[in-house]
């Protein structure tokens, strides 16, 4: 029998928790333990150790592995926070807002290390396997973090280009997560592909519903401010698909609104133009299309139905989401 | 017959090269390129493949273990100049102050991940023991360095805790370096130890060696102006062993030349506090001391003499050095 995905969390929060950075000198980890201590949904951890009970692992052998993803994840927060220089975090102030920059980058290193620390305490018959997913992930991270910067300064994003940077910069993670439960599961490597590309697919799933709800979301439900992405002009997938739909005199309005300083009207105006070319049917349609091509991989894994539902009921939850 | 260290070092040079970061997205490796461009001692490196033959290791097996420790090392070059503020290292700009400290966050970031990713091309049998001493050799490494930034707005900095200080800060690297020499090599736990106290002696004596250069050096071999770190009133060995030897009217002078503004007249004067306390000496007899304890530490390896050769003339030729 296994675990349900607020079973898996209980069990992760039971034996995780700020505690494990109670170390010296205090102003390397107190911003660790800033972050870590901010609660979350520990999605990472949780895919992982379902995964590594789908192939009939231990649980018990993943923990450790799941707290280095969260470790690594809380990482990559830090210092994103630094470079985006965000104040807020999840409802607190971002590390480098409290402690400094200085702080949040030290921080972060360490993470790193204690990331791998936990990784490293994983059954060792097949740690470097997982090793060399993990690595390969945080390369290529860093490589979609680099071309979300770079897309900043460009306005000829294609979507190619737009998917690679959103699967580098959110997916990785998922199917990471994912792969590395499986390994120690000791799936087949066939079976590490499929689990690696259902993570895959939903995290762009994932990731292009999110750039929907930022403009067409409930604002009560999503929690912020709607439009957030159209005033930053946010390279998402529903801009890239508007710059290259709209022809003549909407092409000139739209170009026009980027540089709209009348926030309201900048949101009002680029909707109307994404509903008038059908933005929000062609989104919804992507979505759906990656969230089916999701479990497409996730049913392709033989292995009797029953031991899926986890995975697929969170996967459900994920898509269904409106906020 | 072993490797000279001069051989180890053309072995590495032809080896590796920027050439090993020429990927996309190039915003993010150019960076990398820029620090690994530098040319360097790869003292690290050079120690690493030593201690691998020294056990009987094959050269070709050490390799990218030794080019991971010199990945690693700059990497902690490209955060601490940021967190310094340094424009200036090995003679070329720093990372961020050409590319932007954005730039210099996440090629740091990425330069740790290859660091692992180099590691885990090591024999597959003994990666695990490799990657526990890499793990906590690069935690305490941090944690050294906020012992560092620590130290700056404290007067009461005792030897003891400077040398930690400097332990983790500079002599846990060449130790673990040659400690995952030796893992490569097969090495017992016991040699394993003693190579690693090797390391951290000669790291001890070395950086002691540095702070008496920068005072009692001369110029023109240092290469850099004499009196750099009395200026910043930097807690070297010598100005915390003479704030704690200095008595009566002589502990207050030193109290007062610390917010000295001449610059002259700041460093000649702390420089004839420390002759009176006899600092030149106490620290000469340290420097001697941690130099004769790590020979005594690789004498101990049983191991017969002349395969001692090369580490023991690498280590000659550091506690010789005037520059």
């Amino acid at each position: 029998m296994h675990h349900s995905a607020e079973e898996l969390f209980s069990l992760y929060e039971e034996k995780f928790s700020v505690k494990d950075f109670d170390f010296e000198p205090v102003g390397l980890y107190e911003p660790v333990k800033h972050i870590m201590s901010i609660p979350g949904k520990r999605i990472r951890p949780t895919l992982l150790m379902m995964a590594c009970e789908l192939f009939g692992g231990k649980v018990e052998d993943a923990t450790h592995a799941a707290f280095a993803m969260e470790i690594f994840h809380n990482f990559t927060l830090v210092h994103d926070d630094i470079m985006d220089k965000a104040d807020i975090r999840r409802g607190k102030p971002t590390v480098h807002k409290v402690f400094g920059i200085n702080a949040g980058i030290l921080a972060g290193d360490v993470m790193l290390s204690y990331a791998y620390k936990y990784l490293c305490k994983m059954p060792k018959a097949s740690l470097a396997d997982a090793l060399e997913v993990f690595n390969q992930t945080s390369i290529e991270i860093y490589e979609g973090q680099q071309l979300d910067v770079d897309f900043e300064t460009r306005m000829d994003v294609s979507i190619d280009e737009y998917l690679k940077m959103i699967k580098f910069k959110t997916s990785v993670l998922l199917a990471g997560s994912m792969q590395i439960g499986a390994i120690i599961a000791n799936a087949s490597k066939d079976d590490q592909l499929k689990i690696y590309q259902f993570g895959l697919d939903l995290g762009l799933s994932f990731q292009i519903k999110d750039d929907f709800l930022d403009t067409f979301g409930e604002e009560a439900k999503v929690g912020k401010r709607i439009g957030g992405d159209i005033l930053n002009n946010k390279k998402t997938y529903l801009l890239i698909n508007t710059l290259n739909a709209a022809q003549g005199d909407d092409k000139t309005l739209l170009l026009s609104l980027l540089d709209e300083k009348e926030e309201q009207k900048k949101i009002d105006g680029v909707v109307s133009i994404m509903r008038k070319y059908g933005i929000v049917e062609s989104t919804s349609t992507k979505i759906e299309e990656l969230y089916l091509s999701s479990l497409g991989h996730l049913e392709s894994i033989k292995i009797n139905a029953e031991q899926k539902s986890v995975l697929r009921s969170m996967a459900e939850k994920v898509h269904q989401r409106d906020y």
